[in-house]
């Protein structure tokens, strides 16, 4: 198997922290999408959505899109609890939070990152009013994770989960954004700094 | 079990075929978010994200998010063919594409909606021109659909899935934004067509 990423992209970091998470070992490919490699015909030949990350299979299988990655990697391994959770209840209750997570909060971050920096103004329309409002809905839905945390362990319940990866690797990337974990929100502090400790995140580079 | 739901929204139309898909009847709570009745701090205590559909357990549990509640409801039934797909990469492509139709064609078919529309902006910050681009990146994102479905009978392969489900429901929402299936989505057309007479989609009230 290969991973065809750009390594500072959040997608790209929350799928290498779901492969450390596994303890696999898979070689990467860099795409250098900030100068249009994923616009080549071979690159979106491959993939569906012409974006990384992209995983490639030995049979020449590709699977793009991040969750759909990690999904299939899971299969692979065998892992004490699942990172998508265990019981059904326990699944939807990761998938719920994941994609709370993802709608209102990788997704605005994205949006705002796009439409204020206008990084790919040559190759997107951009809004700028649009990527600062998006940036205000971002700020404004962080206490809703603070308070989950206040009375939960990890973001879908007792166990780390994708939820969780995701969520890290957005406040991670909202840096960019000037978006820092403030006093206001010590739950969320501490569920960051204790994630940050994990092994997977420490081997990131 | 029962569903809270606003029956026009394009979320509650794909919970409701995927529950007639598995020939489940589940009790139905009519909630008028037009007029703010999820705003109330009785359904926030209920719903993370504030919004329809949202299923209470008998337990009193609650779950939000269309898929989470999809994938809860699937593990109630024992079926031939999971929504989700059957094999761990069947799984994987069935994700892949779920997640290529919502980012790349629900998610912009709403912020279309909302912001042109302006339905919302009693509550909501309402920014035109990113209605117009994500009406515009939808109509291009279109063709994607068709090209796969010249090469394939569902969108993520032999056996219907949540992806064709979640891409019904978006295409027949983007009817309010005057876009419609036109002769040079050809292949589209055709599923649509066919999808339209599954008798899931048939018991649409």
């Amino acid at each position: 198997m290969k991973l065809y990423e750009f390594a500072p992209a959040p997608n790209a970091v929350r799928v290498r922290i779901f492969i450390a998470e596994l303890d696999l070992e898979i070689a990467r490919v860099h795409v250098d999408t900030r100068g249009g490699e994923n616009l080549s015909d071979e690159f979106k030949s491959k993939s569906v959505n012409g974006l990384i990350p992209l995983l490639e299979l030995d049979d020449g299988t590709t699977l793009c899109e991040s969750v759909a990655i990690c999904r299939y990697l899971e299969s692979t391994v065998a892992t004490e609890h699942s990172l998508f959770g265990d019981t059904a209840l326990e699944q939807a209750q990761v998938e719920m939070w994941h994609r709370v997570v993802e709608f209102q909060g990788l997704v605005p971050a994205m949006q705002a990152f796009r439409n204020i920096t206008g990084l790919f103004k040559d190759r997107e329309n951009i809004v700028e009013a649009w990527g600062v409002e998006s940036r205000l809905r971002l700020v404004e839905f962080l206490p809703t994770l603070d308070q989950r945390l206040a009375n939960s362990r990890y973001l879908a319940g007792d166990n780390f989960s994708i939820a969780d990866i995701t969520a890290f690797s957005m406040i991670r990337f909202i840096k960019l954004l000037k978006i820092e974990l403030d006093d206001s929100l010590p739950n969320l502090q501490r569920w960051f700094e204790q994630i940050a400790q994990r092994p997977s995140i420490k081997a990131l580079d």
